[in-house]
């Protein structure tokens, strides 16, 4: 079904109430979660709503907690999210980056004990509205091998670099595997092959074949050994600076709970003005766009298009939600 | 030939200051150059100095140029290289970037009209080497297509994150193509394969044969549509708060000259105690080290420890260096 954007708030705003969230928290919550699914983050959007109530309900994610500051350093701060709800942390702490950028030109918000903040590219849209350049990164659970491995001592670690554009945001939100284990899922139902390989077999051979993948639980990194090596770098230097969970804590938690994460802005309008930035932005954008395509299939974009024509797609037509995930939102 | 550090280093100084490179200069690039052979990174090590006095000889390089302060505020900064040698304006500019992180507890510089830096883990190496966590990037000249592109519109612009640590610093190093070019040449040569999909072929497939590659000019993007995304956002990124060159503007050089750059540094340690940030990260080693070997070959390792590694061997047994280019540094 397509269902309207203020319905969807609206709704899971409801929700949340009835599970003791400040009013202000769950009208933040309902708006990004729905905003996640405009976007076309379908994944990390409204269909995920019901694994946040439940995450509420083992009182994993705690919905009154507030995040606390730890310890400051003129641009630099930590924060303690006490478990709270991953969306209102993770947006203080951008709010806050883009506070400490506004005063000392770059501000950076290192996070711990916080829970899932579903989309990365969330944050870079946040700070881009506010005319800040971002990098953000969170830990996660360990869900992937490091390269050579058989075991999953890595997370996914998500990680977006995101630049403000006024003809909309260039945005690079990256997880550290090539595919999640939900598009794997999706494939494996439809009996579909992915595109590339995906990961290993059992047998420890590259495969594109996802249900082979699910069994070894061999996903691929992103870049082979690269995305490996970065995933590592990203958990350390998150709660390293946080002191906080590493992946390899949060492996005995069971779920991705009480995460650390990372959120720098920039507030790089203080010394470029922005009509000379814009200009240097566009001609890059175009050049690109005028790449060749490889085949008639293929087609040229740059960072962030394809949430953008979402975007617009579905305020006219109504925001993509899976029929029994709804079911289920309305019976919670 | 295995030569001493010390030797090569008093070498290549030589030659510098007769390209009149002013002394504090030459000992500098000298000492890079060599450290990045000593570290194993032989591509952008002493094997490079021929093309370095080249592009010296073009102009491109101009040994006696400064950076120059163009914006301040707060921890924020921008320089012009003015197009001088790329490795001195590049320490200069991380060394910006510590002192300003020393100051206002996050540093970050934006450098333009640069030439290449060489190897991308110097800056990190020496941002760990201050006590300061790091990302650094630069864009480079055009030499990667798009995802589905046929013509290359995108650098495969080399990204560093860095964090201390004091068996040895965490430092991943990676660029946005798959393998490099200089790669796929010496697998060439020696009619090797790559051990994965290094591109394209002619008509379009995937292909682990380097040769094939070289010919289409197809290489992989790190990660597919992933590192092609995050190509294009560092090149915006570094240029448009350098009000610098973006890969579109290099094209029109011809060469990786007057590129952009930027240095991030993070004085975690001004609010997460040494002993207490060490700990999670031997912990997180630890775990990762103790990952289930996939097969006998594998081996388990973390990012920054082969180069460790190999600097112990080369710095016992001498740095490798090819005996033709050495021959022909002895003659420049």
């Amino acid at each position: 079904m397509r269902l309207r954007f203020e319905n969807i708030v609206a709704q899971l705003e409801k929700i949340l109430l009835k599970y003791d969230c400040p009013p202000d928290k769950a009208n933040l919550i309902a708006t990004v979660m729905a905003e996640n699914s405009l976007e076309g983050t379908y994944s990390h959007g409204v269909n995920r709503f019901p694994s946040l109530i439940k995450s509420i309900r083992l009182g994993h994610a705690k919905p009154k907690s507030e995040a606390a500051l730890v310890a400051a350093f003129g641009g630099l701060e930590s924060y303690d999210g006490n478990s709270g709800i991953g969306i209102p942390n993770a947006i203080f702490c951008t709010d806050r980056a883009i506070e400490l950028a506004q005063r000392h030109g770059v501000g950076c918000v290192a996070l711990r004990n916080t829970n899932h903040w579903l989309r990365a590219a969330t944050y870079g849209y946040r700070a881009c509205n506010a005319g800040m350049a971002a990098i953000c990164f969170t830990n996660t659970l360990p869900n992937m091998p490091t390269w050579g491995a058989l075991d999953c001592r890595l997370g996914n670690n998500p990680l977006v670099f995101a630049f403000p554009r006024k003809k909309g945001h260039l945005i690079c939100d990256i997880a550290m595997s090539q595919f999640s284990y939900g598009a794997l899922e999706v494939a494996a139902l439809n009996k579909k092959q992915m595109p590339i390989d995906a990961g290993f077999d059992t047998a420890g051979n590259l495969t594109k074949d996802p249900g082979e993948v699910i069994k070894s639980q061999r996903i691929l990194p992103t870049g082979y050994w690269k995305g490996a090596a970065l995933a590592h770098l990203l958990d350390v230097f998150a709660a390293a600076t946080a002191l906080g969970n590493t992946t390899a804590a949060i492996s005995e938690f069971g779920d991705n709970v009480d995460v650390s994460q990372m959120f720098i802005a920039i507030n790089y309008r203080a010394i470029a003005p922005q009509p000379l930035s814009e200009k240097i932005i566009e001609k890059s954008v175009e050049y690109l766009l005028g790449s060749e395509e490889a085949n008639e299939s293929s087609s040229i974009i740059f960072t962030g298009q394809i949430a953008l024509d979402t975007r617009n797609d579905n305020l006219k037509n109504g925001i993509p939600v899976n029929d029994n995930i709804w079911e289920e939102i309305l019976s919670l």
